[in-house]
């Protein structure tokens, strides 16, 4: 399951002289660059107060005070500093941030734990907000009481840009969801939201120079500029930048409803249905001046100093059916569309460069008449990354980090920025690989459910991003992980409390527990096969309330299954203790289907996973017998490991886009008996 | 268990003609009026619309757009009315409301739900939000999608006075979670917030004109009067008046922090420890000038007709060490404590009477030498409800209704305000009895955890006063009440969520599931028992973060386990069905403590539970030893049932402060067991 990204890094960081195998077994993720645990642990009780020396303005106010209320989540203790007593934690910043956050701004800190107090100090507050969401990290219940243990931390990230890039176009997404993702990214030390505002099925943001962007394009779903102001100071408050994104000059669509004129076909255009053949018209000036207009009012809006244009997936159908635009290609002496795309970047980039903004694009913008200033994501692959570089320009990573692909958190943990070609670079060249960033595209998320997609896995993410490149282990990774999948929920994200809630609704009234433990072993089928085009297009209006809408992305419980399986196969098969765990874990999946068939058959959200239910009841079956055969060290009958493979080859069918993520551990316990006569 | 106050009512009221028994099966709570069950079902679908005719206004439409929203967040559904389509749901409202909600405004409404479409009329937009919350409730899940009943409903209250009390002095509640209690008592229609804003240990409205009320009396944690507005309009948007309530004379610690001449003796005083001694002083007119400024200002800020004073438990030990005030009551011919409260008393009348509002107060007010205008809320018993009537005076019944007295839902619902001395008054008497209140005293809730102290219980309050006395059936109210608290969850209520998020915290990162198990069969202590004065006075900021905080005030598990323990026994005792499941429960606490000791040793907040979870692993194993004798009808031996007995009173026993509710059930098996052999 791990791409071929996975290599041996070249470049060398010092981790506490240490490699992976002796990682401290703190629960902090991204585990920080170098951390020393001492002897004995900090209480942390009501009378626990911040101090702040140093550098002091509102934002570090508010910092520790969001900090005091999360630790007062985490700990259900009600915080009473006593007034003259020493503080606990002495926070301090060397000097003060800009009004604009810019790329590549210290946000190293040092953080050191006694027995006794804390002491945190960073030359930026953004340092400083680091430093305290590692503190809330370190915090843990006790025989004693919450504690953090004694430690010393010397921290500051590998990458300077380590984003999340949320799609809002192909299902809008609340303010209010996005703070608490913000919250989230702030927490695992992200600092770049990449804003993707614009795409065929919908425009996000209101313009007051084009209203009917929003006001045809949107379905009444968008953000004022007041509100983007908010969330842009919110994210600035917690350390992130946020990078607009208008798609251009594909991916549009949402944009010719109001304005059919920008198009290279005559319309009219509505936003469902349909694919990604609409593209902008590059031939005309009346694009440019247009495109002049809204991007002067979106540099205003947008403080950051880079500005994506998207750039991706120009299918050129539009063009080649266009005779102007043919004529206009021929004329230029352009080659081919490609050419026209390039033609548009350039006028694009002489725009935003008028506006002082830096662009961003997608890989397919990577075209060397393009000035060095430009900064390309790779999201094809990982080669034009390294390619990027190579021709002098900045670059970040995408691909690998598509959190709707639905792949296992350790997949994307294996994928390093500066492995594969990259890792042949020059160290030069190497530094203009910013980072990367995870991207969830919403063609399947809701408000209810895109934290469920996010998080825990962005985690993992941002650990690749931020700590050295020898940390690597999947097993600490999972066991970290999971440690702060649950703090996130004390800040307010819903990735594990939504499924339970969607569960319940797809039962009505009814007992949820059994169809909890058919959910806790499947997971959305991967990459893009939840969808294909002979379909015809996607729904975005459907509801999004069934098992694969709930289903978490990576089931733990398959994971430790298999790992209990493993274990029990590689040593002696008559251990007892994992047998036993096995047998149970068996059993429940045997017995589910007949409580939980009833219910499948009386919801319409349910019925088509009765299939899956059954498959999961024939492998706790399959794998019983084969715990069997294997404890008696029994010989089987000669067709039995046939039928029981092929009920597995059964089991392995999406059965409602769904994957029964059990059948390989029960594959390989029926294997162990079909030749446990041999062992 | 039951109150005496559980009583056959004398007053006949028309239920559908019907008696209890024939309850339609609809998961409604209140109950309506009148139910009539129809054919077919009304689909609940993307095109799903609301079209509002007769009486329009702002806060109708606001009322739709919250049902909608409500619509979408319990089904999945995204709404797309298509335009020009006929509404599937129609709102009528005959005319508007006033500013001021009024006691007694006709809250009536009638839905008529066809396989097509539904119908929604009422006087006025109070009886349209009512149906509107009938209608969402009606909403469930299907074989063939979401749909709503054919219904017709009549439906009116049968008590104007709906409330729930909610204490914010003893610990801070902020807007935030008392807007989604808001929410929660409108779901249930119930339509007056009693808002207990002072006590010893906390004043929580800012006053401009005495600003050391809060300044001096609240540890900063208090409402502003812009929150306060913010706050009434939100519950007259949902049909749901605010009466404030500062108490006086007594439990009033709190405002001598800032105004010591108020007090009855010198001070300082400080919020922390102590108890219910502090007292206003009733014979300086300087008292009576500071409340006639301050009710002045609150009068204005708090728009209802009615204002709370308190008036209960002054225990006179400070007007008795006072010899200026024991001189003032010979003085003034009184004969003791009692007639200077009614002094007090009556000049506080006179002061809210000059700012138009009607006086409420505790049962400790009722004095023939007050106006027949106040209202009388009984609370030490109902005794004081039957004897305000009589007397002329208007009652509200919460005796019986304290949801902080950890008493099951069937208890509180067995107590009606027109049974016991109540059913013997005459009609024009009964007409006194305005209806009752929930009350949550808040001395062990928190922000945290008051979601599951006022719910899902309050919904049976809610439907005592609201639906037609002859409901009374509990086995339908405890189905109902399920129904109900689903669907709070999805209002944003916590109450169920929040002790999963707290049993979590309590184990770390550890699987929370085996301490589920024990949480699931116990209930705090009942009544008054978890704190008795010889511990010293209750620690008001001590953390809320136990077991015994994140417990359910009534166990479902224990009462559906006894149910069934009971259908055992009543039956044939070789009932297998019954019989596996009774095993299976019991098999799980059996084994639980294995799995559970360990992290209760390793968390500090869960230590004190080992002895608890210990002896429902001797329950687990009693009653299994019991349902083998029973199932063999097998003589056990001699000392066995004496053995189990005295495992079974030990299990009695409350550890930290918690109580396993298995125990009785149990017990019924182990005698059932040693009768067995005279079967």
């Amino acid at each position: 399951m791990r791409t071929q990204l996975v290599a041996t890094a070249a470049l060398v960081i010092a981790f506490s002289q240490s490699s992976h195998a002796q990682l401290p077994q703190l629960n902090l993720m991204p585990m920080p660059a170098s951390v020393q645990t001492g002897t004995g642990q900090l209480s942390i009780t009501r009378t626990f107060s911040v101090g702040v020396s140093g550098f002091r303005d509102a934002s570090i106010d508010a910092a520790v005070e969001r900090f005091q209320r999360q630790l007062s989540r985490q700990t259900g203790i009600f915080l009473l500093p006593q007034p003259g007593a020493a503080p606990t934690l002495q926070v301090h910043a060397d000097h003060g941030r800009d009004a604009v956050q810019k790329l590549g701004e210290d946000e190293s800190y040092e953080l050191a734990v006694t027995s006794s107090s804390a002491n945190l100090s960073a030359p930026t507050p953004l340092g400083i907000l680091h430093g305290l969401q590692t503190f809330l990290q370190l915090v843990e219940i006790t025989p004693t009481g919450f504690a953090v243990p004694a430690v010393e931390i010397k921290d500051h990230p590998r990458f300077p840009w380590r984003g999340t890039m949320i799609d809002v176009s192909r299902h809008f997404i609340p303010v209010d969801v996005l703070k608490r993702n913000l919250d989230g990214m702030a927490a695992v030390k992200m600092n770049v939201l990449h804003w993707h505002l614009s795409d065929d099925q919908g425009f996000r943001v209101d313009s007051k120079k084009f209203p009917k962007l929003t006001g045809d394009g949107s379905e009444g779903q968008f953000y004022t500029q007041e509100e983007i102001r908010d969330l842009i100071a919110y994210a600035h408050d917690r350390g992130i930048r946020v990078v607009p994104e208008f798609d251009m000059p594909g991916h549009s669509r949402s944009w010719f409803l109001g304005y059919p004129d920008l198009a290279s076909a005559p319309g009219p255009y509505k936003l469902e249905g349909g694919g990604i053949d609409p593209v902008m018209d590059p031939t005309r000036e009346s694009t440019y001046k247009f495109l002049e207009a809204f991007i002067a009012e979106m540099s205003k809006l947008f403080p950051d100093a880079y500005f994506h244009i998207g750039g991706d997936e120009v299918n050129g159908k539009q063009w080649d059916a266009n005779p102007k635009i043919q004529e206009f290609i021929r004329a230029h002496g352009m080659k081919n569309n490609q050419d026209l795309q390039a033609y548009f970047n350039e006028r694009l980039e002489k725009i935003l460069a008028k506006n002082h903004k830096i662009m961003v694009g997608w890989d397919e913008i990577l075209r060397p008449d393009l000035p060095k200033t430009i900064v390309v994501q790779s999201w094809r692959g990982p080669a034009s990354l390294a390619q990027a570089a190579k021709l002098g320009y900045r670059s970040l990573l995408s691909s690998g980090y598509y959190l709707d692909l639905m792949w296992p958190a350790a997949r994307h943990y294996a994928v390093d920025p500066l492995s594969g070609e990259a890792a042949n670079l020059t160290p030069e060249e190497q530094a203009r690989i910013l980072g990367g960033e995870s991207c969830q595209w919403a063609e399947w998320v809701s408000p209810e459910n895109i934290d469920s997609h996010i998080w825990p896995r962005n985690a993992v993410i941002a650990e690749r991003l931020w700590s050295p490149q020898n940390v690597t282990d999947a097993s600490s990774m999972y066991k970290r992980m999971h440690a702060v999948s649950l703090d996130l929920e004390w800040l307010g994200l819903t990735h594990i409390s939504a499924r339970r809630k969607m569960l319940q609704r797809m039962v009505g009234t009814a007992n949820a527990s059994t169809l909890k433990v058919l959910a806790d072993v499947v997971e959305p089928v991967k990459d893009y096969n939840r969808w294909s085009d002979d379909k015809g297009p996607i729904d975005f209006h459907a509801p999004l309330n069934q098992l694969i809408d709930a289903a978490y992305p990576e089931s733990d419980t398959a994971r430790e299954f298999a790992d209990l399986v493993h274990q029990y196969l590689q040593g002696n098969a008559k251990d007892d203790r994992a047998a036993a765990e096995i047998r149970a874990q068996l059993t429940i999946w045997r017995n589910n289907d007949a409580k939980l068939h009833p219910l499948l058959t009386e919801s319409s959200l349910l019925q088509e996973d009765i299939p899956l239910s059954q498959n999961l009841a024939m492998l706790g079956a399959a794998g019983l017998q084969a715990l069997d055969y294997l404890s008696r060290s029994e010989a089987e009958p000669d067709l039995w490991r046939t039928q029981q493979l092929a009920v597995i080859e059964q089991a392995k069918k999406p059965v409602a886009g769904l994957l029964l993520q059990v059948t390989a551990p029960v594959e390989q316990l029926v294997e162990a008996a079909a030749n446990s006569t041999t062992r």
